[in-house]
Parts: C-alpha cells; structure tokens; sequence
C-alpha cells in the first residue's frame, strides 16, 4: 500500500465545493471518480480541507492510499487526461506511510482578492470580488495585521452550531487546535494594480473563517469599523460583532505547508 | 439622431461569436437586446467586425443610431447594469454623425495567446491555446514579420467560396480595400512568461486570418515550415498553402483605431 500526496489547482466557479455531495459537482468527486477509472479502486482522496462552493485552489492538497503501482509523474498525466480542464494535478509524489493531506498540515496560506477597478474585467469576474466603491485602503492595511498571533477566533467563525461547525472545521487537527483557537502567522493587506489582496498565513482556519475576516476589514474600508475594533471584535468571540462573509469568488486556496 | 459609440470587453467563451443569430447567444444580440430595453429602440450595433465563437475582445467597438437623450456616461452605466458580467461597456461616446464602427476603422490589433506550461492554469484555459510541446519559438519569431506590409492574405483567409467569404469578411471597408489586399503593420511573436503572444495591427483582417497566421506559425515552430516558407504562402495566395486555423480561445481583439 503506497500513500500519494496531490497537489491540485482548481476553478471553485464549477463546483459546489471540495467536498462530495450526492448530485452535485464536487471537486472531490471529480478526483474519485478519475482515481477509480485509472485504479479500479473506490476511494475519497482526503484533502487539505475543505473549500466552499465558488473557492478556488491555486495549490489544495489531498492524500489517499492505493495499491496501485502506477509511477508518480504517469499518474499526474492520465489524471489529467481525464479530469475536466478545470481541475489540474500539478504534483503527484509518494509520501511517508501515515501521512495524511489534513492531519498532517502545518499551514495554510490563503488570498482575498478585491478587484477596486471601476468595470471588472470579464476575465477576472470570477476569480475576484469586485467592489468598485470608496475604500480607506489605509485603514484596512492597519486592520489586517490585528489578527496575527494567537486567537479564539470564535468572532470569524461560521455561525453555524458548534457541533456542526466542527464537522465543517475541516481544517483542524484535534491533536493541534483546541476549540476555536488559531494562530495566524502572518495576515496582511496590500494593493496590486487594481486589485487589493488580503493574505493571510496560519497554522488553520475555522470554516469561512477568511472569508469573514475580509468582510470585516471591508466594514474598515467603509468606516464602519476603526481598525482597533477588530481586536475588540476578536477578544467578544461572537460571531455577530463580526462583518458579513464576503463572496466565495474572491477566495484563493494558495498553498498548504508540511 | 445622435451616433454613439461603444467599445466593449468580453468573455467570448460564454457566446456564439459576436454576430446576432437565432436561437444562439451572442454578444451583438446581447447588446441589441439591453439597448431596447433601456431606450425602447429595435436596433442592431454594428461591431467594427465580428468576431467568431470563442473569440474575446480587450476593447471592441460598436456604434449605432439612437433618438435616446441619456448622456454617455448614464448610457454606460445603465447598459453594465443589464448586460451579463461576460460583456462590459467599457465606453460610451458620443460619434460624429456618419462614424460608422467598420466603415469608419483605420486600424485594428489582436493578440493570440500560446501557453506554454506543462499544465495549464483552470483560471486561464478559456482564454489561450495551450500547446506545451517542443516548438522553436526563435523560428517562429523569425516567421511572424514576414507578412508585414501590403499583400493579397488569400492563402490566410477561410476557406468560403468568394461570395460567402465577402459576406464574412466584416474587417473589410470595401472603398479602402481591395479583395483579399491588406496591410499590415505591425507583426511580432515574442515571450511573455510562460505566454507566448503574437500581436499583430493591420488596417484589416479577412475571416480567420489572425488565426490561420498562427496556426501556421505553430508549424514553423514544429519545424514542418521554415520561416522564409510564410513568404512562399503567402504568394501563392491557396489557402491549402497555410497553416490550420488555429482554435479560438486564444484569440484577443485588442484595439480599433479611427
């Protein structure tokens, strides 16, 4: 039995998500079925976590186990022979016996992308959030490294019930995280041509947790919020003190560190 | 009677080419279709030429005739508002009475688009060719100024009979040219990261020839042609002679000039 590591690049646009759900497009199912028609085996490759519905992946990574003896590098071609243009294998590499694309993560970077153009491009509209209105980017810059450090980060996690919500928090490790606790490495904001880019490192993320994050620093664009209460807002751990969850669509899985 | 005049971005993936058809979306009809919804007017914009299925514009542009009294700016806004995020309205202005987007163009640019990677990118599949096979891209730069300046494009031009192909030929402003005679000014293929992009300006295209041009300097690239054979096409004026068409994906329609 050989443990394979994946690295993926997705299109979130033409999915509902990561995770397979019966009747609907999944990146996950899309993977499974291409790895049974090359193996003849039935398994769910176990991703970094999971990436909602409209979230893109410059580089998720999954894991699974096969009997197959089919080299790495023809394995990541008759791949993507057969997956849709969509979803491409960027990497496939043989892993230590144990190692698992979640359990093993020890960080994951993602990117908010705000296209502050006035007219969005039509090749950019899915693959940002396009807000074209008057932001205190200065504020916002101020406010995003706020939340570096280590945090219950309760405030920015989906409202959803707890237990519910730890089946979503795909991204943490019981052995690691305790409860909503997180520790962000590194977050920061900063423009790019037309585009204002939230970037964000940390050792795991609550479900919509990004996403919520740049709904609030988008309050601090708009005066709504100074950037100081976004501290405030993290020490309250209530979801509603928070903003609203920003559009999946300008939501980039970029990379997943081991 | 007020002559206004568009110039437009699209996403080209997403429509049956510019020209209106029954039963197919497309971007001629998409405009036509808000223009009467916002002035009540039945009219068709007259693009500075069509372009096919699949094929994107940077900056098209489109002039038409309306009694409408909204101001430009209002004209542009208004039309953003109801056209799908795949076509944006870049401009809108007032046009001399008589300008006319095809009648009235002196010049036009495309960009065609070659990605070279191994694997090629979900976010940008739609929007170049990818081919990341060996190809001498030095030939191929060599091959790419050779059509320059003032020739009969017959053997880049589709393969329609003449009659057919006149009425294809929406680049040509028959006062200014003469059949298949056209000239170019500018024609370059160079590196841009792991693009690489022809651009080439003319004061007119016929039906496919942008695209025939780089099929047929793809050739050069295989080493099937030399670049001095592109002169030797060229006079041959047998469309047989050239290259295959190459796909429409990667094809942008940068510029029109007046």
């Amino acid at each position: 039995m050989r443990t394979l590591k994946l690295t993926i690049s997705y299109d979130g646009y033409e999915y509902h998500g990561w995770q397979v759900q019966p009747g609907a497009p999944t990146v996950q199912g899309a993977l499974a079925g291409v790895i049974e028609a090359v193996t003849g085996e039935k398994l769910l490759p176990q991703g970094s976590g999971r990436t909602d519905a409209g979230v893109h992946a410059l580089a998720q990574v999954a894991s699974f186990q096969t009997e197959s003896p089919i080299p790495p590098e023809n394995f990541r071609i008759v791949l993507n022979d057969r997956l849709p243009p969509a979803i491409r294998v960027l990497r496939v590499e043989e892993a230590a016996a144990g190692f698992h694309a979640r359990h093993s993560a020890r960080a994951k970077s993602y990117e908010y992308r705000i296209y502050r153009g006035d007219i969005c491009p039509p090749f950019l509209v899915r693959y940002v959030t396009h807000y074209p209105y008057p932001l205190d980017e200065r504020s916002m810059a101020e406010a995003a490294p706020l939340v570096a450090g280590q945090h219950d980060f309760t405030s920015f996690a989906a409202a959803d019930s707890d237990r519910t919500h730890r089946l979503q928090d795909a991204d943490s490790a019981p052995p690691r995280h305790v409860g909503n606790v997180r520790t962000i490495f590194e977050s920061r904001l900063e423009r790019q041509g037309d585009l204002l880019v939230y970037r964000v490192r940390g050792d795991g993320f609550l479900h919509h947790m990004v996403r919520n994050l740049a709904g609030t620093f988008l309050l601090v664009g708009k005066g709504t919020l100074a950037p100081a209460d976004v501290r405030r807002i993290l020490e309250l751990r209530d979801r509603s003190a928070a903003g609203p969850t920003a559009p999946a669509s300008g939501l980039f899985l970029v990379a997943v560190e081991y």
